[in-house]
């Protein structure tokens, strides 16, 4: 039983920074940049928690949607003639830990199967499990920089293609990956920066009251989780329908020309490098408008989701001068 | 035949760190800083003699309490619709010795049932062998970063789960986490050092008749064991007695408001990182009022269990000057 | 179904580098050096996926071409009488990921067969699947050395083979050799520099325009795949068939002496090291004039590729101060 | 046929140290520092020599005493109401090679007895070798952290326990270790000098008339070894019932209040680390009184002992001005 | 179908350097020092495709000369009283790519073999197949220490003798080593300079008639192999033939008492370490004036030599400044 | 057919060297310091090819000589009451490669032998083929310290024990160490170089006439090896007889009190460490008297043996001021 999310005290950018991921998958995923004890990993379970469980495959050992695309096995199935049947799992958070190996990554050859029937056979890695669910990465900035290349590469084209021991193999690979990484226990390259979607930085709340808040419902929660959980449950059933909702709606959103025009300027004003702060930034604000059940992009939606779109994507000042930074941003804004 | 615990001379910190963490143990283990040679190791496995014997399922490998949670293997039992045993057996001091792998720590595939049965069997590791024990780490600070990494995170989760080499398994995980350092041979992260529930320091004793008290009972303990531990039986039992009455009281303590107020006023003051400092301090000095015997908590175990919660989440200064440290935490005591 | 190649807007010379290479694949390779994000991976597989499919012998593992040369297994049935069958197969992007072994490139031996069949079969790796295709290594200063090196020996044989556990094996290996890199994040030996046929410098477009119709574009086609693909289709084929003509048309180009003396005049001018920079400014002109539809090479071809065949063969200066580079470029291109 | 221990020139101290730790083996063990080809490990051997033959259980692989404590084999032979019959073996020196691994120091599984048979079989390592002999360390300095750290914890509990591959097994491993270290190669941690009982310091001989016996000694023994141990078979007698006798004696040595006191004024006044130099140096004391023949511990003795026991252990200046050592020993001597 | 070697425009060191090492392959190879993209291989290829076909023991898989002397194999062969027949097969040269292990020089066991038919078989590595050819080292001095040393030792001795994994095998590994190496990527251990017989130095050709020389054969020779080839045949064949007749002639040249006195004056002048190069400037004299037509060796040959001979021989100044070297090495000329 | 050892021109240190070690093994092997090509590996085996074939137990796989000692198989044989027969081989020069393992070394596991026939057997390694022969170390100072340390305990015990993977086996291992060295290549600790017996340092000759003389030699043993072998068979055989005679006597030469009281003063003049260099000056001064057939020590023989046995034990000044490492030694002769 874990910590429901809507009782999670503040935090907001953090929270909506993950919502918006679950709203467009093709946002790229979310960065967390802050200290430690800020409970990031417990809110990322606090929200697989919350959404409604993934419709997968009957049988498919990598989780491939009903709808597609489908893995080797579940073409062969098609193939055949046979029907694929639906099933229910919860979500998962699939957990990357340091020191992972390629192997346990990306998945390997079945050495049992092998050995007793004298065929290959493909054993599901940690992508597999992660198929449809969040892939979350504590310390990013750690892993070793092949393990983060291959991540943002299957996370890029949403499909783990394995080619090796003879084994020739692919499945899709289309999850929400999460971050987070202490900026003062080394950087992550730019290279790997700017392949996050969003950046959100967090801090432990100052405010007593809030802090106190914290306490209380940490207390409430460990004395009687069950009626502390029933307590929060309209309040979880609120925001899951309304997550929901603007799944279905996104697509809907109007991009006006002129909206455009300001992205462009916007991204010209701050001279990223290449095109991806552009579309993340378009695509990012229609997810938060169709959150807020708007019809329409507009700047305000834009000014919101500015900083955590761009933050991690200028030009080499990110960490040296943070208030710098957030200067720049503002006066983007300004633009608007 | 071990030395006895309440034979030992003086480190009363050290003495108590551990038994708070027996009565709760979710404070989150115990991190020991001080010169060599000073007794730590011993002072754990004294302690674990003199505890009652655990309660785990007959025959399961991984030491589950016989109320669960369970590993696969009891699951699997309860699924059957077998009926658990009760079996008992003396605590233990499981010791990570300097070097380990990821798979004695973890557990691993039984390559020999794999080869002659054809099938996979989890073989298990120290996580295993610790759960409802002590899991105690001597120079932690010299621990490879990925193992510290994989204990903690154990820790924090109550559960080892294992996910490699085709091999998908858990089993409760529930120990109580020593470690010991010697802040001159390397620091521990902030991000480790912050996952340790307590953390207490300890010296060499330098009273000379305390000095000639550990001689003595050296010495008579070395001529006549069992004379000796006869002598202690008594003191020996109280401090049982009372570990356990405490154990049983301690989720009837009261907790006012103003309490909370206080905790979070302090912790503000010193501007720890996150909340975790906030929550360790209120269970530990829970722990140490049920200790007492008092119903209620009060300031007073709060003043008491301040410098162990706190001082090693003290910001950067833990090691640059201890002194200050010290001075910090006596100003904020008179706040209380 | 991939963005369109002729959709993909501005970055012209990385463009014309590409299709050169593919007119003539003794080019030898392409190398993209330039910022992130900018769309390098994405062309060269938009490429690809324009081209006609490749005609390869029906079975062969190796990708062999119906018109030889053979690799080994193609040889042993021709040498039974066996009459090599075509197939047709989609043109492939093969990435070679960072961290990849030697084995993985090579091929090595197919140890199941080894062992349930008792005989040695040779198990392709990534150069087999690159035969006839392009070879896509991004970041490929990151490479080890020794890969780089097998992959360069490769390229200037068309031809791998490999001597090793006791293996016998060779197939051809005619790949387009595409790299990409980031010079902020480590040089290139200058000796595997020289060994890439043509140099591209690409950068971020600047221009708003151009920005918002990159936005454009992606819209439409995240929007309606389909519709995208169809309103590009007659740009696609007209292209496809004049890269097809020009590959026809190459060998017939005359090359008269002065343009010969003009070449030689050129590289001595600069010093370079050996003969490659004459021989690829030779035939990336050829290439470039067929492309252009003209019988006759001309010093205008020689002008437009001058700087993608020379650029990094310059001594000693190439990334030093790229402004005295183009500098010296643009004085030798008067002498034309 | 070895050098006699008797024969051995000067060296007075080391021979000491080593006797003192046959004497009483919880003493823990000697470390000798000083410049090569001062014959450390010859000397070591000889004493092994000198002594008689261990009593093990008749065809235990552990050499376990038969008066226990007994390895997990002897264990289960008396559970089966086996009787264990006595056995004499020759007194060995294990050396510990520089380079050696965790495998061959702790044991094993029994890979050809697990193939062939399918079950599992410890296979003994170096410790089980040492178990009832000396175990010795050249350059104990450039041995591995992590075996000088195991040999230190075996030491020190007199017991291995293996716990990994599936194995669980434990034996006795009592025995008297000796390392030799140059400190001009290298400083041994603090950490692990304390962990030696006893430490001494030898130097090449400078007389003349001294280094002639030696060079005669070692023609005459070159010439003739049967005509030298002869000559010399009688002090060799005469040592060995000395030390035998001190064995027996030892554990009735008197110890007043007035000594005890005088210790602990001694190393409070060195302000050592923890209690270990308090308790080596008043075991070393009553072993050397035993040795001396008396059956009260003096002053006498514990001036005698002090510079062994204490001098690895004076806080931080231990080689970096020797004689500045010296002086402090030789102060706090006067204070007896 | 290779570039034939006479048509290779200029680099006249190098080529006769390879020349001299056929006639007497004692001379003990050639180090070719310069710049990247001057040829090196495709000279070294190019001479090998000239040479006639090498005499082998039919079916010996060590390339053994039907004259001796033998590998392992073939001396059981004649202890058994077989007759060993002759074969022909085309001159190789066998590459040593960088990063190669131990195993793939020296050959191993055939691991297959032992498995299948329970016996050992040495399987050749690429020293065997090397035997009577040309084993040429792209930048060898990238190479590892442990296999240039292998390299040179097998060299030396004509031999490759194996021991290990319970294998003891020799075969002969007579063959004309060639390394390259560009000066500016690291230097050669002086040890390892001196064993190579020779040395020479290219560099890329500067005179513009001679470049377009190069460039107008290149064009010629890809568009029409066959034409290109039979233009150079009588070429070809003239200088075949003389390398033949060197070979023959050159063990009946005569050296007078003069010319050794001259050898010994001038290296003495150089005071150069060792005597290597004493003997090989007489040898490589030899083989040119063999080569020459001569039936004496003078002073003209010397002169010729000297240089190559010498130059990777003078005290510690090869590269520090290569215009001192000449300027010495001219001076000594001076002296003949 | 190697150049025959009397057919070498000067180096008469190294020479005498290596013979003395011939008659006494026990000195403990030679150190060669000093330039590269100055013949010191064909010097090791020209001496090889002159002595006398050694006598070993007929099939034992570890050439045990037939007077024992023996290894663990001929003990076996003895025990069963076989008559060990003998053996005549051809002495050898084992050379130890850069970069050699362990287990080539010492010997390992048989796998072959295990794994078909269940049982364990041991594999000789290089120390096995050693035996009775020459060991050679080419640049001693690059092997690996853990190598290094082998060698010279299996050399200093005449015996090579091996306990792991389960196997317990020895068998003797007495050759005469060689090792090689060029200073400027990287010292040699001084705890390894004081356990070779005897050092020499070589150079290249500078006299005219004698570096005319190893040309002729040279030429004329290339031209005709038969021939020149017949030319020095009888000086081949002068030698061997006069080593022969050597060693007989050698065991009979006398010592005076004087000679030891002369010795002990020279190195205690010297102030070396320890008493190996007292010894092996002893020794070596013995076995050069009875090569000149003498039948007492004299001065004159230690005189000429001072250099060789104290050069590389002098206190840390070996290679610092060779000239003053000289003059010491000078000085210390006149003290005779």
């Amino acid at each position: 039983m874990n910590f429901p999310f809507t009782a999670i005290v503040d935090q907001e950018e953090m929270k909506l920074g993950l919502i918006l991921n679950v709203i467009d998958p093709s946002i790229g995923g979310l960065l967390i940049m802050g200290e430690k004890g800020t409970g990031k990993s417990t809110t990322v379970r606090a929200l697989a928690e919350l959404l409604p469980e993934i419709e997968v495959v009957k049988g498919c050992r990598f989780n491939c949607s009903i709808k597609g695309p489908f893995c080797v096995e579940c073409e062969e199935r098609l193939n055949r003639g046979d029907t694929l049947e639906i099933e229910f799992k919860k979500m998962e958070v699939v957990e990357l830990p340091l020191g992972v190996t390629e192997d346990r990554v990306l998945g390997t050859l079945d050495l049992e199967y092998a050995l007793t029937m004298g065929k290959r056979k493909f054993e599901p890695g940690l992508l597999a499990r992660a198929n449809q669910n969040f892939l979350y990465i504590d310390e990013v900035n750690l892993l070793e920089d092949h393990i983060v290349d291959l991540l943002l590469d299957s996370a890029a084209m949403g499909m783990n293609r394995v080619e090796r021991e003879g084994l020739s193999f692919y499945h899709p690979a289309r999850f929400i990956l999460v971050g987070s990484m202490n900026p003062e226990e080394g950087e992550l390259r730019p290279q790997f920066l700017d392949r996050f979607g969003l950046c959100v930085e967090i801090k432990a709340i100052v405010d007593k009251e809030k802090r106190k808040e914290v306490l209380k419902r940490r207390i409430q929660f460990d004395l009687d989780k069950e009626g502390f959980l029933k307590a929060w449950y309209d309040e979880q059933e609120r925001l899951k329908e309304r997550i929901l909702t603007a799944k279905r709606l996104w697509h809907e959103i109007e991009v006006s020309d002129e909206i455009l025009e300001k992205i462009v300027s916007l991204t010209a004003e701050l001279s990223l490098d290449g095109h991806r702060g552009d579309i993340v930034l378009l695509k990012a604000s229609k997810a938060y408008a169709s959150f807020e059940g708007d019809k329409e992009l507009k700047t305000s939606h834009i000014k919101k989701i500015l900083a955590m779109a761009l933050r991690h994507r200028l030009k080499r000042l990110p960490f040296e001068d943070p208030k710098e930074e957030v200067k720049k941003l503002y006066e983007i804004t300004q633009l608007l």
